[in-house]
């Protein structure tokens, strides 16, 4: 975007879940097109491509986040996926190859630990709402991307939380890119002004911050632009 | 107990969540009696009364834990509790006072986010079974200590994971102690040799390590030993 226009006046609180990612940062925009004040959080879990970390800092300014709070933690301890631990990353895979079967990238439980420090940051916060960018089409081998488990994690939330119990908020899970093409969400974040310059795909720590164009991510990124028949200004 | 016997042969490995208290380390010692192999999981999460890790670390090395990790993150930033904000820990409350309301040390969405972990680990580690020490008796005022809520808590995990999409394994979490009294847990816990001089229980930190006698916590556990007509050996 070319510069951040003042979010409209509003009580309603959101938390939304920010990589720094295309997706996400497509959310925020999104929440805060429907009024929220949004309230952008992170994780720093041990990724090795945390260059996510200073796209996220970037986009939650540059979208006039309320405020952006980084949960530090490490995942690595417990293994099992090439985006923390020392596996290289897929490359060059095709469309088919993506949508079969669960990629070594996926990390366990990770949106559930992400929504649920999301559910403690909206209970302190008295919110009701939490944004997340799963989606269900281009991450079909992920299970957490599923719409049966957001409606799961939502239903277990509303008995988890001091506001279900005395039954004066339902806390909503949004995830409004869930049934959205890669390129529905680049037309979608242009269309309400995310600078996509401003943030990062690429799985690969060894491409030093640029994309390496033949992992999952670029690969899907590319694609998007693509037939959205817009440039990425990454590349 | 005396001394660690070593655990029976098996297979079948369990998450053990354990805070180094009377309640989880009873947990401990069932989980272990049940034939797992135990994988027991701490939180250094900001909390006052720190103490709880040391007392976990002796608790998990006698009922002889196959691996004790401790995972650090910092709720403090989200604010909202006595156990994690600079708030006095309500003292010399009584059972009727306990019973009403949700007390001011419950954390926001604690247990979400220590299950969450429990779920990440594991999967990694191919267990299907997590055993959490919550209890509906005593810790009513707890919106995260109810069967409903660890109901809800396991059908969102079976939806979360690689297993639940593969269809392999269906994850359970276990609360043993849901509805039993503080003095029923003094006595089993007893009964399988847990030596509660390890454990802690006090909530005060200024108390120094040893129980100050009159918040919930130590009020809770004195109530399990007198009704179980036993001795605490902290005192």
């Amino acid at each position: 975007m070319t510069s951040a226009t003042p979010a409209p006046p509003t009580t309603r609180k959101a938390i939304v879940l920010l990589s720094g990612g295309l997706d996400s940062s497509t959310v925020l925009a999104i929440a805060r097109a429907e009024g929220y004040a949004c309230y952008a959080l992170s994780f720093d879990y041990g990724q090795r491509h945390n260059g996510e970390l200073a796209a996220a800092r970037r986009v939650a300014k540059a979208l006039g986040a309320a405020q952006h709070q980084v949960v530090r933690f490490d995942l690595r301890a417990f293994g099992g996926s090439a985006l923390t631990a020392d596996v290289a990353v897929p490359k060059g895979r095709t469309a088919d190859e993506m949508a079969t079967g669960i990629p070594i990238t996926y990390v366990p439980a990770r949106n559930t630990i992400f929504l649920s420090f999301a559910l403690a940051w909206a209970e302190t916060l008295g919110a009701a709402d939490i944004f997340i960018g799963v989606n269900a089409i281009d991450y079909s081998g992920y299970p957490d991307c599923r719409p049966e488990y957001i409606a799961a994690f939502e239903a277990m939330a509303n008995l988890a939380t001091r506001a279900g119990v005395e039954g004066t908020t339902h806390v909503r899970i949004h995830a409004p890119l869930l049934k959205m093409s890669k390129a529905d969400i680049v037309r979608r974040g242009t269309a309400l002004g995310v600078d996509f310059g401003m943030t990062t795909s690429c799985y690969d720590p060894s491409a030093g911050g640029v994309p390496c164009g033949s992992c999952d991510a670029c690969h899907l990124r590319a694609g998007g632009f693509a037939q959205a028949g817009m440039n990425d200004p990454l590349l």
